[in-house]
């Protein structure tokens, strides 16, 4: 059985106008094929109701799993939730759960209305603990809706993972070759593809100041055929006169 | 007029399994509202034909400009250029001029099949220079097909910057004030966005070793108007008794 498949859609500005190093699509990728729900496509989209609504159908029709980043603060700009409720066609209202949790946490009269934005969630929703900094994520359907701060976030993730019902981790291998040029191995690389077609076999060429070369990474659900893969990719570059190196290149 | 659009497609497995951290996303968005073509959406997406012919259709009815990064390299994986003569519906043939190129770069009997591809194109294709490693990016349409490797990217955008029609650069001022939860201002702050509409104004909590704070970004293309917005903040900060700071707080 395939693996179920997951996107993420990043809603914000400050990745779109550059003021902001995105950090959670790594953050992301890497521990959803640990657990076997392979990030499948990425979108970052503006701060705007319109494009949140039309993206979040779209992807929740096409993924098993849509985790949303961002936008679920205090401020005007903090519209995810009033979207996500849009999408779904339910509701935007305070959630008994959430509203508690912040209640406490404030102090008494301190608890204002744009504090209370972040306790109103889409009907029917279930909160994803925030174990940095209270206010939480939700899921609705198959929608998981995350604060965008990377430490937040990671911390909403791993509330949500355990609940979240993988496949099987992605195992990757790589072996890499100084001095070896791209264009010298892709036709022996193309032939290997073709004779491992359940694994994902990816080129990517560095140079460094140490040198260049090509480092080739094997991806797939089965380790013995990912280890065959690489195997062959090793065979490969020794029968091109160059010496094989086990994992990628140093930074 | 309202300025031109522009939207990247990142062609990447590596992007989506977390090996690598892109890096491509920032510096287009950065230096795109430099020109007056503002990023509106980007999307990471597998190296598969279908994939990308879906995505780069989808995107260039939508956008001014499409940008797209990876996949034009000569391994089996790299696809692109294929793609995207599919997706306009035109051969994918021999450019001369890329050939040229390409056949004078390496050693007689070196430009091999595999090299072969990098001079293969979307029929109708125009040129852009690659500086670094010769092997040259293309347009077609509003289509403009860079590298995935950065050095080489940026350099492609460089090439192709000055024959791009921008509208008004994007300026963008920011303050910050310590000790002020993002909370407290977030009601002075949606009546100063509703005061000046034609300002994108973000709020950006932060939480740093020197302690913790909100850092406001008004963006536009009408600096004496951002200006006046990023005043409002700052005086709405002083009413609350905060210290507005220029500019963002210091990484």
């Amino acid at each position: 059985m395939p693996n179920p498949t997951a996107c993420l859609v990043v809603i914000g500005n400050e990745v779109l106008s550059g003021r902001t190093q995105d950090a959670n699509i790594r953050f992301l990728a890497a521990r959803l094929g640990e657990i076997g729900l392979p990030l499948r496509e990425v979108r970052v989209i503006p701060d705007e109701r319109e494009a949140i609504v039309r993206t979040v159908n779209e992807m929740r029709a096409r993924f098993d799993h849509v985790f949303t980043t961002g936008g679920i603060g205090p401020t005007h700009d903090d519209i995810t939730a009033e979207a996500v409720a849009a999408a779904f066609g339910v509701p935007w209202e305070p959630h008994p759960e959430a509203w508690a949790l912040l209640e406490a946490y404030f102090r008494p009269g301190e608890f204002n209305a744009a504090r209370q934005r972040m306790a109103t969630m889409p009907r029917g929703a279930t909160l994803i603990a925030n174990p940095v900094s209270v206010a939480p994520g939700f899921t609705i359907g198959n929608v998981h809706v995350f604060a965008g701060v990377p430490r937040i976030m990671q911390g909403m993730f791993e509330s949500l993972a355990p609940s979240l019902a993988g496949g099987k981790a992605v195992v990757s291998q790589a072996v890499h070759a100084h001095g070896l040029p791209e264009g010298r191995l892709a036709a022996g690389l193309a032939a290997v593809q073709e004779a491992h077609p359940e694994v994902e076999i990816g080129s990517y060429p560095y140079w460094r100041a140490g040198g260049h070369g090509v480092s080739i990474v094997a991806k797939g659900i089965d380790g013995a055929a990912v280890e065959a893969a690489i195997d062959a990719v090793a065979a490969l570059m020794r029968a091109l006169g160059a010496e094989p190196v086990p994992g990628e290149p140093a930074a």
